[in-house]
């Protein structure tokens, strides 16, 4: 991690609070049963995100910096670490969802527990916080966890999904969707080449705070001039892929993706759902359940295959990490007026039809933006000493670097350093396509 | 199923309403978030097992026989139907452990609403229930339920054996175990052979009532004249075969089991817990949580494998199914003082240090007993007409008889020539071995 | 082994010679390339065959017996043993298609230095065979010789049917196909039942000589009266199965046949293939390479599922191993004269259409018949000492019984007695269907 | 392809039999036996490699430009195309072990017929080869010929090495080593940083001729200063991270090289044995069969994951493919003197002990280098029309890039500019590391 002083809040113990309070307001809306399964090994059981979160605060710091703090349970290091190898055994991952203890009640007392003693270890540091010794590692417990509130939000998506009843999370209907015309073409905006430099620059322009290892150290890059699309690519667009075959004709393909297309049965993107009668309406599955295909909205939950397929078919391709981060930084991205989380949407937005045109659009939430750049350490990295070295660096190879930031992170959690990866098959992220050439 | 009269019971609905309360009854101990998982195929959710032999009244019966009823939900018959392809798809086996819905309340609901329908079906016929042209159907569904009761007791342990917290079912303490001697040397009891009826005879001592249809027609068999135990095998017995090195030594085995034995990496039955100590004690997970293990009551949770492999290491054999039986009718054996569920141990009981060693124990209740003959049909077998022809005959293969029922089984649920059937490696039920020569 | 004295033959070297000869003329059509690959784990490479055969005369007759042998090759033990754990490690199953080496003319060489010491060991006992020591094992050795030209047949014709090229194992073309009616429907011949003796007995009219000992000890059974076919089902009456949609009807099936149907996409018995058009004929993979099915001739390359699902179908049922030895041993039946690999059509033949249809035929040779009975031990089996204890007992569980022989069988091979067990999804043996009811 | 003139060459059809030749060559030692397993999927039969590379030359060359020309047989396409999903269906790459027909002596006729129809095309060009409407084209065929014969070597040895009787490839004793000491540790060379050009450049230094279309185009980079060492890491080297118990703790390497470390039960590289007495001397596998470790020879066939662990341990990291690239163009990396396959040795070889040690040693010849850089297009790539465009885009995911050829690589095949690609676990190529930080 980066060296950082705490971002700006109204006071330490607030902003503790807020973060993890958001957590909860995820699963408010889910039942106990809810909290317990895991239909596939990448989405894991919200009980288990609840508590596993909770771990990191009692394992980094309350153990570490709280004298006399005694843990709430002795094995729940053991049932609640994700894949430290440096802190011993634990459940294996595509067993978290055989566990039915603790039940969701005894995961919110661990928290109310943690949370207690957190505050006791805060306290001191209430008008200073950045003189706390654990300074540092508080604000990553904080990062983290507002990592995990992005899985929660997709991981209970796709818990809500493969059940045949298509429950919604929301109580509420749908708003009824206006008659949302196609929007016009996307433009093509150029972007100056030359040498940038790429990474975690508070001085340049980015708040100053907290960035992951993985950002840094900043470093200079050369990029030819290229072009970049003025906003997302729309299910609109996407959708005349699909009808033109694109599914079927292996020429737009990666080999992989090709092969994963067959074995799979993939024809649409994650959560799509095919018309009954050719002609008739697409669907998706969304937090509201299944609602018609919003056809100005970004499409979203497409694999690094598919968007690379797309791009094929439409004569562009993906952008690279260094290209995606100094358009950005040129285009002047900021977080502010994004879609993210606190939208409440829980899905991308349509573009205003009232947006400028010869403004680049969307680049920081809604969609988390496949770049076709490995998810390689940065020239100089280097990770942390001890159990949190094993955060970020060793998942550097075989996953490519997504950007942006989408509509289920928080806001304050994004950067234009940020980089997020996934491996190239993985869908259930709200994950988008930005073309480039 | 056979042509059958309803067995004894204070009336019909009164019989219904206390099958059903059973299997609640079975559930209330455990959390909602017990009653969804499923950490292997073979065991089912809890809340899946109440909703399925709802299900299967509301299938059998009310849609078929109670005019205007009108279902509880579209979808249940997707989810609920287990095996039955005659009536349309359902949810694949292996993913019953991904649902989160509908929660455990709503299937207690599902529950009421059929049990509620259920009273005014059997209503007009109160006092004649043989009368009801559903009557054999009726039968079926209660007997049904029960064998899901016997897996309710059966999937509950296995589900929280898997849990690291190994939480017990029972809330209150186990007894204190009394300090048990192993018993004396299991006797061998002579069994004359000859000609004799094997099936389902109320003619010549059954029960009248109810039997499933792969306990039919009754037909002759011809056995030697050989020699069985005057009871089960102990813990004492097998843990001497487990710490002679059975488990290590090929020459016992049958080939496909000793595969097993080396990918699985068994080293005794399932549940059992090695001494972290040389010469320490041995635990077992019971429905108590961890227990020392109880040298003198009857070894369980066997698969054939071991139940053959200790046979072969002992210098006897497995009894074959018409052995058993005969064997079961010659002693004389009667549901009445056997270790059914009902006992509430959940667990096979030692044989009483003062039993008689000429008369052979623990025939009915305490464990199923593997035979060392295969699940075929008997002579001139026919299955039922539609779905319900489904329910055994489609088994018939590549799975082993047991006999005489278990702790878990309910007292009126057993007969002599009842059939049950599992696969060479199962062991989650409660199976334990007798021995014959 | 059953106590037995050799048959007779010419002389014991003679026969010994002509054994083994014949397995070597079985592989005179193949190249090398042909004698390496191994398709499927099931099907072994014929050099394998050839040296295995080879490596149980070295192994259980020169080592033991003829003082001052050297090992041919100190590593063929762990190349060429099949399942012995009594004799060490091995290659894996699996793997026996990765082995180039020892290149087939190295197999030859072993295969005449073992011949030649074996006649050397022989030689003392040319006139009174019975007298050798190891008599019983050297008959062993011949008859499991024999199981393994069987096996070459097989595995050489499907080791050839997956070659896109499909080639033919004869150098001539196959004899124009006399245009062939179907036969006259099967008649249904009564069997009384009653008390019978099951199992190898030469006093009853089986051969003197060899049995193995999974035919022992001779049993008394009961049989109620049945009925049998006077002949296999053929491909005429198989095809309407296949053409009324049999495998589209899980109403046939057993459970795990159903399962296997879809999953491996099975419409029609192994090797046939389905005509390009509608109406088109159909046609089967042989040893002469592709001909159209001939359809008076018995069905073959069919699973136990298929047998069963056929039956059922039809209206009727498999019979079981009691009743198959019993209807044989009433009907007569004897080797001379019918279909073995003596005939060299390496195909089950057509019933003569002057066949008596008062006679029960092709018990013996053309296909080995799928019966409706666990191949598990006879009552008071007892396997043999050491390691050939492993030849027959550690199979008995999951496989089904066959009986017969089939046009791949060695006459001289075959009793009424003879068991031959098979998992019942295998497909690649000569299989065929007898119906009971 | 880039456009390119052929290189220089005695005449045109010399070159084209040379190239030709070579093959047959590398498989004169074997036996047919040889040529016709996988023992896993990467690894081909050498008897698909001979007639795989001739079915290119049929395919795009004799097809299209040979007037009248007729294929050898039709089903060969079927049989012998890799991975065009352009041309049709092919036998799954995973069967290609289980084909025995057609026979080597048949894909020798194959080669012998196509090389007489390739000698009529390429008459009439004979003085003036770029003239050739097809010149770029049989470029192609050549250097993918190239590109299976540094295969053959490979696969070679991976065939004879699963072999429990580990033949030797090479009819000769290997030569007795002389005894040879450590080499004197490696030394860090400064490599200064800056803008560069990457890709393919004759302008710049690259012999004019040919290039694979994903050394295109040629683009600007930039590197910041760094150091590399002045020669492969040895087996000495590698042997002291092996006993310091790299392969025992997770910190040195990436998570899923980690898992794979404990899944596969790796312990040092691929082909080495671990003294069966501790303090005892390793062994390697090698084309003339078991022999000791050299300790002075670059240690090869490491997977990428390896490569990265060793280099944690050792302090120092791999290089990026601009580094590397850059870094062997200011060294003056040249082919001439490195060690391919025409030094026969088949072996990375020992630097020798009085190489000048400010000189960067080993860049081209002796073992692929593993860079930390993904096989990705360089920008501006585009790929052929065609079938051919399948040539190389497609992989471009999930693999990285290894520089500057093998011991197994022809000399005229390699380039500064040449981009080798393969997944993380691979280790049957000759891959090694080079350090840099």
């Amino acid at each position: 991690m980066s060296s950082s002083t705490l971002t700006a809040a109204p006071t330490l113990t607030a902003r503790y609070r807020a973060v993890r309070a958001h957590s909860e307001a995820l699963c408010r809306p889910l039942l106990p049963e809810d909290t317990v399964v895991q239909p596939v090994i990448d989405v894991s059981p919200p009980k288990w995100h609840l508590a596993h979160t909770t771990w990191f605060f009692e394992t980094f710091l309350l153990k570490e910096h709280l004298p006399g703090y005694r843990l709430f349970h002795p094995q729940y290091a053991f049932l609640f670490n994700s894949y430290y190898n440096s802190l011993g055994s634990r459940v294996n991952r595509a067993d978290r969802g055989t566990l039915s203890r603790p039940p969701l009640a005894d995961v919110y007392r661990y928290r109310a527990y943690v949370d207690e003693h957190m505050q006791q270890l805060l306290a001191p540091y209430a008008d200073e916080p950045a003189a706390a010794p654990f300074a540092e590692v508080l604000e990553l417990g904080l990062q983290h966890e507002q990592q995990h509130q992005e899985l929660l939000v997709t991981d209970i998506k796709y818990i809500l999904s493969t059940n045949p009843l298509a429950p919604a999370y929301f109580p509420a209907d749908a708003p009824a969707p206006a008659p949302q015309p196609a929007l016009p073409p996307a433009r093509w905006l150029p972007v100056p080449g030359g040498l940038g430099q790429l990474g975690y620059q508070p001085a340049a322009g980015d708040a100053p705070g907290f960035s992951f290892d993985n950002e840094l150290p900043v470093h200079t890059v050369y990029v030819a001039p290229f072009e970049l699309q003025n906003r997302l690519v729309t299910n609109a667009e996407y959708l005349e892929f699909v009808e033109a075959g694109g599914y079927e004709d292996f020429r737009y393909w990666l080999g992989e993706g090709w092969e994963l297309v067959q074995t799979a049965g993939w024809q649409a993107p994650l959560y799509w759902v095919r018309p009954e009668q050719p002609g008739g309406a697409w669907q998706r599955f969304t937090h509201h359940g299944l609602q018609p295909l919003d056809l100005a909205a970004p499409v979203t939950h497409v694999s690094f295959y598919e968007a690379d397929a797309y791009a094929h078919w439409a004569g562009a391709r993906l952008p690279t990490e260094p290209e995606w981060e100094l358009a950005a930084r040129h285009f002047g991205a900021e977080p502010a007026g994004g879609n993210f989380v606190e939208s409440g949407l829980y899905d991308p937005a349509p573009l205003a039809p009232d947006a400028d045109p010869a403004q680049c659009h969307q680049l920081l939430g809604d969609c988390w933006e496949w770049t076709y750049s490995a998810y390689h350490p940065y020239p100089g990295y280097s990770k942390a000493e001890g159990a949190l070295g094993e955060y970020n660096g060793k998942f550097m190879v075989n996953q490519l670097v997504l950007r942006g930031g989408s509509c289920a992170t928080p806001a304050s959690h994004i950067r234009l350093s940020y980089r997020n990866f996934f491996h190239a098959d993985k869908r259930w992220q709200f994950t988008g396509i930005r073309l480039a050439r």
